[in-house]
Parts: C-alpha cells; sequence; structure tokens
C-alpha cells in the first residue's frame, strides 16, 4: 500500500510537472501539441498544488492555493480573531505578514496565547537549510517574522542550520555545508537578533556538543517507522539512511530539552515555530511523536511561499540567479533582475493596460511589495491604481525597486558588521537572558 | 525484490527454528510428529546456519559451521602462519583464544602487522550493547582477547556501549540504557583495562560530546540506502528510522577522526576491531563504506559464538538465567548450573560411557574448558580421558566447576574495586598515553 502511494505520489508529481512546463494535461504516448503554452499563466486553475519540503508545484500563476492546503494539512487559518488577540496579547501592531495574509495558517497558536496570558513562557524556533553562501530575499521572511515575535512576546529563540541536511541532499563535504551555514548565519544575525536571546546552532556542530539533542534525536527516532517517512517525506528504498532519519533532527529542537544550557534541562517548555508551510510535514510528524515521548506538542505559524521573479507556480529557488533577488545583489541588479524578469500582470500595450487595467493577483512586483512595503495606505493605493489601469508595470515596478534597494542596501551594511566572533558568540552554546 | 528476499530471509529463519525445536523439517500443515526429538543433538549438519547481530542458529549440536561461515561472510581463517607472525610480531605467545580457533577468522590482520611492523601504529575497537546489568562469561570473551591484544601491541582502545541501540530495540527509557552502560563499565573495567590507554564511551553520552563522532556518522549514513541495510540486516519498512539508521554508529567507531581528543585530529589510523562473528554485517558495511568517504577499511577479528549451557545451537542468551553462568553467580550457583544445565556429550550409563566414552565435540563443560583454562596440556589430557571414556561427565564438569569458581570470585572482588569514580574517568574523553 505505500509503495503504491509513493508511486502514485511520484506519478501525479510528474504529471504536474508537465502541465506546468506544457499547460496541458498529460496523456501517455502522446508528446505535447504546442510548446508556446509554456508559463503563460493562463491555464485554469486545478486542484494539483503538489507541496512537500522539497518541491512546491502549482500550475496556477495565482500560486498554491492555500485555503485548499489548509484543509489538506489540517491545520487552522489565521483569522481576524486570531490576530486581534495576538494584537491583545503584546500591546502591540500585528506585523504586515499578519495583516496581509503571508502568514495564514497555524497550529495550536491559542494555546500558546492561553499560556502566555497566563505568564507562562515558550519558546520560538526556526531555521534554515545552508545550501550556499548567498541567501535571497524570500530566506529572509521566516526571520523577519521571526524577529518581531520575538520582540513582541520578549522570549528565546533557536536557529537551526541544518548542515547536516545540506550534505546529505546535496554533493557537499561536511566542511563545506558547515561553512554556509557560518556564512547564512551572518545573514540571519543582520536580521538584527539579540545575542542574549538568540541561539543560532548548526547541527554537525551542535550534535557533538549537546547532552540534551542526541537523545531527543533517538528518542523521536524510535516512534517513527520508515512507513511512515514515506508517506510523509516520499523517501524510497534507494534513499540513504541519512536521509531516512533526518526528520527526527530537524523535530527534535521543538523540545527544549534539547537545550539543556539555555531552559536549565527543564522539559516542559513550549515550542512555537514560524515557517514556511513546506515544513510542515516534518512538525505534523513532530507532534504525531511529541505526546509518545512525553513532550507538548509544537505549535506553528505558517507562511505562504515567496514567489520566483517568474511567477508564483514556484518557490524562489538560491541556485538560478535570476529567479530572485539576493542579499547580495547591487542596486543596478535589483533594478535590471526586477525591470527584466519580474512577471508582469499588465497587458501587453499600454492602451489595453490603461483601458482593462493590470492583474494585481498574479503580478509578482505586487506580490514583493505586499511582502515589503510597510504602509498599508500606500499598497493599497498602487493596487487600485495598477487594477484600474492608472499605473504602468514599470511604474509599479520602480516603486518596488526603490522599496528594495535601499532595505537591501542596509542588510549589507548591518551584514559588513558582522563580524566572525559575533557569529561564534551567536553559535556558542550558552545560556540566554531568561530565567527557566 | 528486496521485499521478496527479506520475506524469503524471515521464512528460512523460521523453518530454522522450527527444525531447531522439533528436529523435524518444516512442511505447511503437519504439526511436528514426535516432540521427544528435541534438542537431541543429533539431527544431522545441515548448511541452514543463520547468523546475523540478533540471532545465532543452528540445527547442529557442535554448533555453527565456521568454515562454512568465513566461505560465506568472506573472510579469512587464522591460521597458523597468522598466528605465528602475531608471536613474532609482539614476542608473546599467542593467546589461547588463539591457538584454539576460538578467535578464528579476520579481514586484513596481515596489513595490520605489515604496518606494525613498519613502527606504524594502530587502534583497537570493540563493544557491548548493555541490555541488562549482569552480564555472563560468555560477554568477557571479546574483553579478555582484547586486554591480551592492547598488552601485547600497546595500542590505544575504545569501547563502544551501545545505549542507544538497546533504547531503540527494547523497551527501555534512555536514562535506564544509559545506567546498564555505566554498570556494564565496571564488568569491562574489572577485565583490568588501563585506564591510561582505555577509553570507554556510551553512544548517548559520547555522541553529544564529541566534536567527529557524529560528523563520521551522518558521513555514512550518506553512502548507505535502505535497500543496503535492508538486505545486510533484514530490516523491514515497519522498523523505526532509528533501527534503520543505526548501524552508521555501529560503524563510526572504526575510524579514528571520531576520537579527535585521543588521535590528536588524525583521520588515517588504522582500526583493529575485535569481536564475535555476528558483528561482522556492521562491519562489512563499515568496510564497504570507508574508501568512499576517505577513510582507512577497519581490520577485523571474529571470535565463535560462546555456547549457552543448553549446547552449542544458540548464543547465550541474558535474558535466560539458567542458559549462562553470570558474573555475579555465586560458586554455589556456578556449580549447580552446571551440574544441572550443561548440555553432555556423555553416555546415558557409566558402563556406556566407560565403553564408548564421551563425545567433546558436543560437551558443553568441555567447550568452556577450551575458552577457559588456560593449561594446554591439560587441556589435552582431559579431552582424551573423556572421549576415551576413562573420564565421566561429573569429573570433567568438577574441572569446569573448579576452573570458573575463582576466576568468577576474582572477578567479582576485582569488579567491588571498581568505583563510580574510575568509571567516570574511563567515560571521560581525553587524551590517552599515546602521541599521534
Amino acid at each position: 500500500q505505500d509503495e503504491i502511494d509513493a508511486a502514485v505520489r511520484m506519478l501525479l508529481s510528474l504529471k504536474l510537472s508537465y502541465k506546468t512546463a506544457t499547460g496541458q494535461d498529460y496523456q501517455a504516448g502522446l508528446p505535447p501539441r504546442d510548446l508556446t503554452l509554456i508559463n503563460n499563466g493562463t491555464t485554469k486553475e486545478e486542484d494539483e498544488d503538489f507541496v512537500d519540503p522539497w518541491t512546491v508545484q502549482t500550475s496556477n500563476a495565482k500560486g498554491v492555493d492555500y485555503d485548499k492546503l489548509i484543509v489538506r494539512f489540517g491545520s487552522s487559518k489565521i483569522d481576524t480573531d486570531l490576530i486581534n488577540r495576538i494584537e491583545r496579547a503584546t500591546g502591540q501592531k500585528p506585523h504586515r505578514f499578519l495583516r496581509r495574509g503571508i502568514f495564514f495558517s497555524h497550529r495550536d497558536m491559542d494555546q500558546i496565547l492561553d499560556a502566555y496570558e497566563n505568564k507562562k513562557s515558550f519558546y520560538l524556533y526556526t531555521g534554515r537549510g545552508p545550501s550556499s553562501q548567498a541567501m535571497h530575499v524570500g530566506h529572509l521572511i521566516p526571520f523577519i517574522f521571526t524577529k518581531w515575535l520575538q520582540e513582541v512576546f520578549d522570549v528565546p529563540l533557536v536557529i537551526q542550520l541544518t548542515d547536516d541536511e545540506k550534505y546529505l541532499w546535496k554533493d557537499l563535504t561536511t566542511e563545506k555545508a558547515y561553512e554556509y551555514a557560518k556564512e547564512n548565519a551572518k545573514d540571519i544575525i543582520a536580521c538584527g537578533f539579540d545575542v542574549n536571546k538568540t541561539f543560532i546552532f548548526s547541527d554537525l556542530d551542535y550534535l557533538g556538543t549537546s547532552t540534551g539533542f542526541y537523545k531527543n534525536i533517538v528518542k523521536v527516532q524510535k516512534h517513527v517507522t520508515f512507513n511512515q517517512v514515506k508517506g510523509i517525506f516520499g523517501f524510497t528504498d534507494s534513499d540513504c539512511i541519512g536521509k531516512i532519519s533526518f526528520p527526527a533532527i530537524q523535530a527534535a529542537p521543538s523540545f527544549s530539552s534539547s537545550f539543556p544550557q539555555i531552559f536549565n534541562g527543564k522539559e516542559n517548555i513550549q515550542c512555537l515555530i514560524p515557517c514556511a508551510i513546506d515544513q510542515d510535514p516534518y512538525f505534523r510528524m513532530t507532534r504525531d511523536v511529541a505526546p509518545r515521548i512525553g513532550q507538548p506538542k509544537p505549535a506553528l505559524l505558517h507562511s505562504v511561499f515567496f514567489p520566483a521573479l517568474q511567477g508564483a507556480q514556484t518557490k524562489m529557488s538560491a541556485s538560478d540567479p535570476n529567479s530572485s533577488i539576493f542579499l547580495t545583489d547591487t542596486p543596478k541588479q535589483i533594478k535590471t533582475k526586477i525591470n527584466k524578469h519580474a512577471f508582469s500582470g499588465g497587458r501587453d500595450t499600454i492602451e489595453e493596460h490603461r483601458k482593462y487595467g493590470g492583474n494585481c493577483d498574479v503580478d509578482v512586483s505586487f506580490m514583493y511589495l505586499t511582502f515589503f512595503l510597510e504602509d498599508d495606505d500606500r499598497l493599497e493605493q498602487l493596487k487600485q491604481a495598477y487594477t484600474s489601469g492608472e499605473l504602468l508595470t514599470g511604474e509599479l515596478k520602480k516603486v518596488l525597486i526603490e522599496t528594495l534597494q535601499p532595505l537591501i542596501a542596509a542588510h549589507q551594511e548591518r551584514r559588513k558588521q558582522v563580524t566572525d566572533e559575533m557569529v561564534k558568540q551567536f553559535m556558542t552554546p550558552r545560556k540566554l537572558a531568561f530565567e527557566f
């Protein structure tokens, strides 16, 4: 049954890739009919989104249907009530990622707030797979949001750099993976985290220096079968045993006893994980195991995917330099990439655009602005003007360029100030500025 | 194909269990015909020995056919030439385990000697799965031999206590498994190891305190697929991912970089592993992976299995108190167990015994004496006298009782002197009395 499920899963994914590339349904034995249809963004919406930690695919130019994903994953929508409750609990205006549905789904966030309102603390856990030295703006989303959460709730934060995962999945040495982890840590630190409240760790390094981490890993590994990881992650018999057991390593930081130096060995501190929705399979597994090893289930806040410049069908990829704006890009590169590659929801001619207006739902420049433009009123004005045809594609792109250029320049400035010594401080297991 | 292989493997094992228990070949639908045949040691030899790290089964009362095992596993016999060479290299009389074929098989021991003769050192690695507090005499075999090897070659020794394995396979907490590890360490230390030359470690503990161990584990895990561990260890899709990835944890101590504190971070120190032959599958896998991760293949010395009191068909089991002599047994318990349970190769009546003689090949008391009686001449005399019928079963058992009682009393005396502080010393990662 499991093998058939896995094969069906793979088949559906291949069919979807085919459809995304050709705009046509796959028919066995028939070649695609007309390749000019590739990526034209006009194929009608299908219920065929594919989301796992390695692949995000949809045939819809608006991107993945997140409401359907909530139903499929069994999570809960972040609704106005929950956002208002976060505002009341923290006394702070909700972050634009909440106001705009960028963090759109959760698990047990209400429990976190129940406990918080009763003066019971929690901690934040997020992470990154350090696959190359260069990070793109999409990689910042969980960190920008996590930083805000940490500030408004005033709680400890642990950030996992899964250099072991990258070693297992890519053609990399452990040394190189660890080097990427330290380089990525600089970009993360440049987001402005407080060293007294934040612990950043590389798996390759921390696993060998923590008395609690491996014990939790082996506990998770005892309670998850190959059948389960096959069903959840689509592993096959040809996968290496490192990949097969890796999910336990991403699971273990959800338990406070993995960080005895921070939590004084306490086992029952609740964990809240902000992450992109593609990471949910790891934490569904974790939540399934938690009660069986006497640990609280981690709560989650899920974000949408950050779209590639070419359109919302896929996640950005660090391996394609033109699919995204990198944190190392110069103002000129930013301008060129946006002007040249950002998929436009505008019309083919100025006349048509003025007459019919642009489509913000598929326009990547507008999508990026929803992530990075703080001013709600300005964003709404841009939407109206673009939809009515008053604002042209080039003008919208100019707003994005002028928004991103100073943000990235400021990031680069802060990153320059991150020394190796600071990285070492953040990555040293130690007590943080909290009592447990 | 893999699933079928695994099913066939299980079927063969079940058929063999059936035959071992009933003395009859299994036929579907038919009950065993005559249960008085159980364990009579007279079923004819079959080429059906089953050996893996968890199960050792043979239908032959003489025990496993080790010559066939050498062919099947692809190892080499320890012949007179190799024993003589060890004698020349060390200037010491070979240990009785070598003289008597108890360590009977090897991989690359000639390379160890080549290097040793050229003043190139190596290290020893052996281990134990700490499943309960009480160890039996059979558990001492690898340690007695390893101690001798360490003394004659003067090399560092690492001893792995796989408490994580026991946690994964048994109904145990991690705390309990670690407690067993520390208790077992006392019996191991009581064998007389030198704290300046020996490092004993629990996986649960050391994995979180070593900067090198996890890196080697993940390297092995990257280079072994589920298909491979399925073929080697018979794992199935229903096994937990902890079991599936565990072989890498037993493999990693074969590489000196797992012990940077001992070897000064050096990666190329050759390893020699004395162990019972049932552990060979782990190290066949390790030797397969080693060149692909730039590490030397470990060499091996394999021992036969220590027979249960009830006969050589199976390995002793720590969970059946009457299957073995425990290191905690009193002189009286030793006497009673041997007299009551040691399978005899003698005849049914004194008259028959005097006339036809006893059979040393299946007599467990004689087998035990080959393990523990140091004097070669005396052992030969006993064999001749027993085979000729001159020596009766009760007399042979008396020799064994008088050999084991003082050995075990002396062990108990030494064990009493092993303090928690000493255990802590042995188990603390540190430099040993060697320069690398």
